[in-house]
């Protein structure tokens, strides 16, 4: 069959739901198709919560209901090809669409480590499909020792869920000396390592796998000092790689990590496709350089940017800073743009801010609990680089403030006098207002 | 007895406590002396919890620790006159304190209508006075039907903290068509309106009480239509009027509504003097002209406006936006800046956009409730202007996201594509996140 469309859409997930309903509010004529492969689609950062709190794949679906509403046409089928002369696609039904302007957003596939022998049964990598996850919770019903791979976000949300299953003895294997440290600073990872602990999780940090081991099914994971750790269900969650295979058979520009090449307005080497998410190439906003940041809030973000720009160029990308938050038991961590760490490391000279104070005002109301704030700043320019915060559910929301005042490029001394509200029910006290009194005490150090 | 101080502040609440720490980080030898007259100091924000939630003044102190911690000097006594040529005030108990630079942080008194009888017994302010809010929390004991004159966040805190006492019937007077009509749009006032009425309490909108009535002790509420309402209890909250009459009495620029006149940097007309928090005169950060806002939140920024400026001037006060946030039972609202019927009573061309959705993905995740934001825009600038959210607790922490952008004028271009943070246990999809959404609508309402 041969069809046309305005805006042809590749991918249903964060990033191309995003674009279809952007390129919708602002192009509302546009005819707009979206084809994705899969049947359902799974809400990827919730896939966690599959193995604990949600309980099942098909309880973790973004609904179809949102492209109706938008008037955007679903076609499930495969996208194989690209002719960009002519301006169509095939798909693997055989289907042909021609397009004005195409966006691929094709996102990313689990990394696989290069260890032997990953192809065993009971080994699994975080797939986003909805078949493979409810076999891999069948076979996690019947095991008794689970090992993760990774201590990353994933890793650690995945040993948090599965714990919570009665039968499941969990173990969280990670490369660098602290699990999350890629995003927080060590206080903050130990911290997470230590609610772990409490709740039963094996955490070996500075750990290598080696090879998982197994006859037909995996029966242990071998550590680079020799140990073994028995293992009859491993997750694999260190990590994911650009999905750029039809963008690259279409000789569209990709960079060394596969990512497919996009400008500033999100544009591939081909100004009629333009990419956004896990698929596309990433820029640091604190360095310029590459970034290898790949969240779902990015890809959303990406997507605002690229559906805005398909017939008209309206909006930049003003490049990744990175907001996390994540949730372990009842412990509730942020992070966004550098750690102090990664800051040094990068090469800048920074001061930091530390305060901490109970989340209500008096701490005799209702949901108190401790919330620490961290801030990261350029010495030379009082600009401020990353922060961190741990405490109550509210982390969520208030690491995006964090967020905001990163990308505006605020000062310290900016962050010292924000004008914050507060209530005792909700938030410290002003007096003792976590984000201010940070800033305010990084200042003291500049001088 | 004669004293000697480097800064002497005058006040121990929001103001005066957030001066006393600003200036121990600013000028870390700086000898630091607070005179209040107050021997406890109440939260001021916390002290409609009092009724309720945390159930006696004791509980709802700002502890002393703070001051110690910090190495400032408390002293218990009423400064009640100022030598300013001399640079020396004297106290009730006699004392000559001398200062090189003082800051007033004053406060401010409640509002008490000009009709008859507001002396009657069992008629109360919100006095900031342990011993007067434990002989309140008595009566309210013994009281039947309680009727609160004023329908802001005092009153309708008030209202909600009180309906949980068994003993009371609970009635609040508002003279506008709505409760918090100074600080939300209608829509969100309404359903705050309807949270009190599920719970029991008797609204009457649109108006006035003409008179207060009884023997002694009070026994009806005589309203504008001559209907009476039975009150073996009333409390008036209308507000607060700066509290300036040590100012005055030093010959010190005060305003026509009697604030203390601040320049940006915090000087009263006298260089020496500071003043900051409720006495102190404030201007809109949107008109540029007066402002009538006074919260402890905007206290709190003042002072660490005026804390850092007293020997150098390091800070300006970047006028007031209002950052609110309330709860009502389980209804969390939060404003911030203008309401839309603010803005177009000013003179704006405003653009609103709004969004809904829940914040939790996927819905099944624990905590699940719909948060909305609406957000104002000018529609000649694209700046935001204002923005009102309401929904769970993190709405506490998400109208600070919104202070922030409204404080650094950002656009709705700016906006819907700020870098935000997602996560399932925490927040709405990236693809659905309310500040971004509306945003985004508004966007399109201005082509």
């Amino acid at each position: 069959m041969k069809r046309k469309t305005d805006v042809l859409i590749v991918g249903g997930s964060a990033a191309g739901v995003t674009t279809a309903i952007t390129v919708r509010r602002h192009y509302p004529d546009a005819e707009i198709t979206l084809a994705r492969k899969e049947n359902q689609v799974l809400i990827p950062c919730g896939i966690p919560y599959i193995f604990g709190t949600v309980g099942s794949p098909e309880n973790n679906l973004i609904p179809d209901a949102v492209l109706s509403k938008n008037n955007i046409d679903l076609i499930t089928d495969e996208v194989t090809s690209i002719d960009r002369k002519g301006k169509a696609v095939t798909t693997a039904s055989g289907d042909a669409i021609s397009y004005k302007k195409m966006v691929l957003a094709t996102g990313s596939v689990p990394f696989v480590p290069p260890i032997p022998d990953t192809r065993l049964n009971n080994v699994f990598t975080v797939k986003k499909e909805v078949d493979y996850l409810k076999h891999m919770s069948q076979a996690l019903d019947k095991a008794k020792d689970l090992v993760i791979i990774g201590g990353g976000f994933i890793g650690v949300e995945f040993a948090d869920e599965c714990r919570k299953r009665q039968n499941l003895n969990v173990s969280v294997i990670e490369l660098l000396p602290h699990c999350l440290l890629l995003a927080c600073d060590e206080d903050i990872c130990s911290k997470a390592e230590d609610k772990l602990k409490e709740n039963g999780v094996n955490i070996l940090a500075d750990t290598r796998a080696e090879a998982i081991v197994g006859n037909g099914k995996v029966e242990h994971v071998q550590l680079a000092g020799g140990e073994k750790l028995r293992a009859d269900a491993v997750i694999m969650g260190i990590g994911v790689v650009p999905n750029s295979d039809l963008a690259q058979s279409a000789d569209l520009k990709v960079d060394e990590r596969h990512s497919i090449y996009v400008d500033e307005f999100m544009r591939t080497s081909d100004e009629n496709i333009f990419a956004a998410g896990d698929c596309a190439r990433k820029t640091s906003f604190f360095t310029g350089g590459p970034s290898r940041l790949m969240l779902a809030s990015i890809a959303s973000i990406e997507s605002r940017v690229a559906g805005a720009n398909l017939f008209t160029l309206r909006r930049r990308n003003e490049r990744s800073i990175g907001v996390f938050s994540t949730v372990i038991d009842d412990l509730c961590i942020g992070s966004a743009g550098m750690t102090e760490r990664m800051a040094r490391e990068t090469g800048f000279d920074v001061v930091t801010g530390e305060a901490s104070s109970p989340n209500r005002h008096p701490v005799g109301m209702p949901g108190v609990t401790d919330v620490s704030v961290k801030l990261i700043f350029s010495k030379e320019s009082g600009i401020m680089i990353g922060g961190q915060i741990c405490g109550g559910p509210s982390v969520g929301e208030a690491i995006n403030i964090i967020g905001a005042t990163i990308q505006k490029r605020m000062r310290a001394d900016d962050i010292a006098t924000l004008q914050v509200g507060t209530h005792p029910a909700l938030t410290a006290s002003p007096i003792a207002y976590q984000i201010t009194n940070a800033a305010e005490i990084a200042l003291t150090k500049m001088r």
